[in-house]
Order: C-alpha cells, then structure tokens, then sequence
C-alpha cells in the first residue's frame, strides 16, 4: 500500500505561508523529513526559511526542488472553501498550494517513503531544496540554498522541480527549459502645449505610440527547436492627462518580454534602448531582467523523466519551455534540472485545488522517477 | 497721453476667476466701463457670470468680445511670479491671462476711453460682450449673451474678439476663422490574463496601440484655400495596470481633432467609429464636438482691420484660421467676426506674461480699429 501523500498536503496548505511567511511550513516538512533519515539543514536568509534534507552521501544524487511558498489567496470572499483550510470536497483537496506546490512536496515525500520501505539499500542518495520565496523577489531563496549546497559538496547530479508544469492531463508535459522575463518601464518626454498648436508642442504620446507600435508591429523571433517565439506585451500605458486641450509634457509605458535563449536581457535592453534613441526624444528606460532563459538539452535526465512517466500514466509527455519563470533558472547552472508536477489549471486562482486521485498519481509518478533516475 | 491699460489689466489678472469661477472679474470691469457711459447688463447663466455693455445706440455698431475666465495656473511652483498677482518685473506683466486675455480686455477699455476723450460726438456705438465660459464649456458664455442680445435688438454690426492672435508681432496675423474642435474618448476591451499566456489573452493595449498609430500615421487632409491641414492629437492614454505581469482587460485613450472646413463632427464621428470597428475588438466610443469648422470670409470689416493694423504698427496682417476655438464660432451666427490680439506665445503656459509696451500698443491698435471701422 502505498504511502498517501493527502495528510502532508493538507498539514501544508493550513501554514499561511504567503511569500515571504513560513508560518510553520518548514518544520512541517522537517518533521516528515526528519523520521526518513534525512539530515535537515534549515538556512535562513534574511526573512526567508528554507531547508536543504539529504538521504544518503552516495552518488548519484536526485534532488528535488520546490517552495512552500504561495501567493495571497486573492479574493477570500470568491473562495468556496478555506484558501488555508485543505479541506477535501467530493475527492478534491482545495487550497492555496494545493497545486503550486504544497501537494507536489507531499507527493515527493511519499513517494520516497515508498521507495526506502520497498529498497531500503538502493543505491544514490535524494534530497529536498525547498524554499520559501519563488513566489517573491527569489533573492534568498534557492539562489542562495544552491551557494551553500555548493560551498558544502551537496551539488547534485540531476533534479527535479515540482512545478505544475502538466498542462491537461498527469506528466503530459516535462518542462526541459523557461524563457527569461524582462519588465521595461519607458517614459518619453515632450514639450507640453495647448492641443491647437501641436506644432509648437512635442507630443510624447505620438512618440511614444511611434515606439511602441514599432516594438509590436514585428516577431522578435521565429522560435527556436525548443522554444516558441519571444513575446513582448505592452502592459501599461499611462499619461493621466485629465486635460482635453492639452498636449502633455510626457507620456509612460511598462512592457514585458518572455525570451528565448536567442536573446538575453542585455540584448533586449540594448534592443530597446536603440528603438527609443531612433525615436530621438529624450527618454528614460528602466530594465529589470528577472530570469535568463535556459535549457537543459535532452540527455540521460529528461530520458529518465520519459520513462518514467511512460511507466507510471502510459502518455507520452512533450518536452517543453513555455510558460512563466521558475527556480529552475537558477539550478541550471549547477546540473541538469527539469521541471515535471501537477496540473497547473488552478494555480494562483480562486479555488486553487487538485483531485486527490492526482495527488496520489502524482506521489507514483515520482516514485518512478525516483527508480528511473537512481535504479 | 493715451490711457494705460496696465492699471486694469492688473486688477483683472487679480482676481483668480479660474472657469467657472468669477472672483470679482466683472465687477472691475463694470467699475472701469460704468464711468465711461457705458449701460451695463450683468447676465448670470447657471454658473457663469457675463457681462454685456454698449455705449451709444446708433450704426454702426462695434462689438469687443472677450472673457475674463482663463485656464488653471498649472505647476504653480514652476511660475517666477505669482500667477494671480499681476507683477511687473523688468517691463514684463506676469499673471494668468495677462495675454489670453485679461490684458486685450484692459487694451480696448483704454483704447475706447481714449476715442471717447478725443472724439466724444463720433458716430457709432460701441459694446463689449464679456464672458466668463470661454475655457470652459462654452455653454453659459458667449452663446447665450449672444441669444439675450438678439432678444434685445443688440445684434452688432460687426465684432472684433480679443483673441491673442498674433505669432511673432503684433498685428501679424488676422483670424478670419477657426477650426473646429471634437474630444473623442475610447476604450478598448480585450481579455485579461498572464503576462507569459499572451495566447490565452488578448492584449487591448497592443489593440488600442495599433487603432491610435494608424490614427495619427495619415493626415486627415492638405488644408484648404484658408485653413492650414486638420490635427489630430491623442492627449492621453491609460491603462493603469500596476502588475508586471498581467495583460490588462482594457486600455482608454483620449485624443482631440482641430478640423477645418472639409469635415464636419459628423463625419470624423464616423471616420473614428469606423477605425475602431476594423480593429475588430469591442470598444466604447464617446465624441463630443464643443465646434464646428466656420470662415468669415474677407470683406468691408476684414479689410478695416487690415488698414488699421497697417496704421497702427506699419506691418501687414496675414489673415489665418489657424489655432484653437473661441467662442468667434458662435458670433459667426449673427455678423461679421474677426479676431486680433497680442502675442500669444505663452498662453495657458506657466509664466504667461505680455510686455507692458506691448499691451499698450494693443490699446493703440484698437484704437486704430474703432476710428477705421467706425470713422
């Protein structure tokens, strides 16, 4: 009988822990860790909890990575159950976290029960980088664990990132990469004036209008073998110019760009840099590159991901790189790192819920990943 | 020695009759006109205070139009005078409306006090229609002082508006007509959603972008025998999306048309609907036209205008219908109306300023005005 992941996912949907609160989450974890025979290091960084648990020293070494983190239950009223209540309705575990990803860590949990009861002398060793901020600045989140995992010998060979990254049905999708995320906010000055004259004016919001069409008008790229094309989306324009007569001294724009390893953020700041300067009014532009593109090409990892999920729901999963950021970013630097979780359909919206039979499926497709990944 | 204007046009810069508000505006030009044998009529239209006042009763008669109300001061802290205090500093008077056109109003009530000093038996009679709705909505002011004066068998012959008219020099330009005028707001929807799932959403915002680049891409024509091309100016778009990464349900912009006499409301109404619609997206289109396109075309009171600016300052006039709306657009109803003024570099900008040399020689040129239009 296999081990059923639903109490560890309940325990960790009722810890509020909306980034950056850990409101008890870790040492639930810990406490579930702890009697398995992991070695549980707690690492703080600034307001952030996270923890490193390792099974074993030997090669090779599976990690698996994932937050307890969640964002803000949004509209409570909107709920029909408690967003921190993990109440099961009609064979659904509802929650925030239910699949992003408090049920993800409960399904990996047992899944490793399951195994070191059924080969309690198998060879390699598990671990758990598990952090409390992926849903916010990931500053002191797994970008740092990865620094002490480093400066302490604990690199792994492979992971695993619990991510909800199946799209319509369990493992029908293993995320082998992501595209980086860049965020712009432009502001282009004019010569305000009355709206009569526009001659004697310098209208910012025709520029800026100039520009951005420009931005839009043409695909940064085709797509490449792994990834679809680079997308920019205007998210906001503002001039709050009340004044029907008037032409306003300037006008401001926020964009944001989810690139494939075709371009990088300084690539695409200079791209926007040079369509302002062609504008040629005076401009401020304002980059953040939250995430650099990646890829872990297939090999010996994603193969074993295959398997696996042949093995444990007889589909064949797509490999893919759309969608949002993940840690996953940060861990490609250090070993192959693909993403493979539960149906995603819900997460950060109202009623964020998972059925329990998935949460189940998703504790036995691990458990194969695990036999796959290790022997 | 000619009267100086200074005196009035201070205490009307004074009084802060922002639109609608008077603040003592009439009342001191009542108390400047009354001496002069002026019968004074205080007409009160909803908010707005309006002044009309004619000395004489016999042909021709010679109506000044004007409003004390001027347009908010804007970035006060920006001025380097008070803007409602009427300072003079280095020969230069300082304030709101010290051109558009508290200074004009001040020129003519000099001007008319000294034709009555010199020549106290001249024929004709003289008016002025003052209103304090000129920046505002227009429907309190002039058009209906207009409607009482029709009611009252005080139509004019003809009508001077004080408008600051000119670009470079006093006297260069005439305006024999004005464009009309049509504020549009729109507001497109599309469909909400992340940032990262741009095909889940549908971004307004490139939408609007591509409605508003075509807009402003085309003239709307070449202009004509007396009026330069059409304008089209967007004044502001907003959008108001805080969240990097979110594609926003909707985007609205504004925008404002100056028209000549080849379109009308009507038809740039439709010219607009009809962008929108080939956008193919649900839209909200809300047009206001606070004026039609009108052109008094050169005749007797155009060509004494001509002759008195050549008098008054030895340049010749060029006759334009450039510019703004002013309320000239509802005298063209009843007779023959031009529109001569100062300089008008700095209206409704911070600093809005005229010489005080300058201001007395619009007093000699009105002067030059009632002697050519009436003899």
């Amino acid at each position: 009988m296999a081990t059923d992941p639903l109490p560890l996912a309940q325990a960790l949907i009722r810890c509020r822990s909306v980034t950056p609160a850990d409101d008890g989450a870790m040492a639930v974890l810990e406490a579930a860790l702890a009697p398995l025979g992991f070695a549980c290091h707690r690492l703080r960084f600034g307001a952030i909890e996270n923890l490193f648990a390792r099974r074993g020293a030997g090669g090779p070494h599976l990690c698996f990575a994932g937050h307890t983190d969640v964002v803000p239950a949004g509209d409570a009223g909107a709920w029909t159950a408690d967003p921190f209540g993990g109440e099961v309705r009609d064979g659904v575990l509802y929650g925030r976290g239910a699949t992003d990803m408090k049920g993800a860590i409960a399904a990996f949990v047992a899944a490793v029960a399951d195994r070191l009861a059924a080969r309690p002398g198998a060879p390699g060793s598990l671990s758990l980088l598990i952090t409390g901020d992926e849903e916010g600045p990931a500053v002191d989140g797994t970008a740092r664990v990865l620094e002490w995992m480093a400066a302490h010998g604990q690199v792994p060979d492979m992971c695993l990132v619990g991510e909800p990254t199946s799209r319509a049905r369990l493992g029908d999708v293993i995320k082998i990469g992501r595209r980086g995320s860049l965020n712009a906010a432009i502001t282009l000055h004019g010569v305000q004036g009355h709206v009569a004259y526009p001659q004697r004016a310098d209208n910012p919001v025709h520029r800026l209008l100039r520009v951005l069409h420009g931005l839009i008008a043409r695909p940064l790229d085709q797509g490449t073998e792994w990834f679809e094309p680079s997308s920019l989306q205007v998210t906001s324009v503002d001039v709050g110019n009340a004044a029907t007569n008037v032409i306003p001294a300037a006008a401001r724009a926020r964009l944001n760009i989810r690139f494939n390893d075709r371009h990088t953020g300084e690539s695409l700041a200079r791209m926007l840099r040079a369509a302002l300067e062609a504008e040629g009014a005076r401009f401020d532009l304002d980059v953040s590159v939250s995430g650099e593109a990646f890829l872990t090409r297939p090999g010996p990892f994603v193969e074993a991901l295959k398997r696996a999920v042949r093995r444990a729901t007889g589909g064949e999963p797509a490999l893919d790189t759309g969608g949002g950021t993940s840690d996953a970013r940060f861990i490609a630097r250090y070993c192959p790192v693909a993403e493979l979780g539960a149906v995603g359909t819900t997460m950060h919206k109202v009623d964020e819920c998972t059925p329990v039979a998935e949460l189940r499926a998703l504790a036995a497709l691990y458990r194969a990943v695990i036999e796959e990944a290790l022997g």
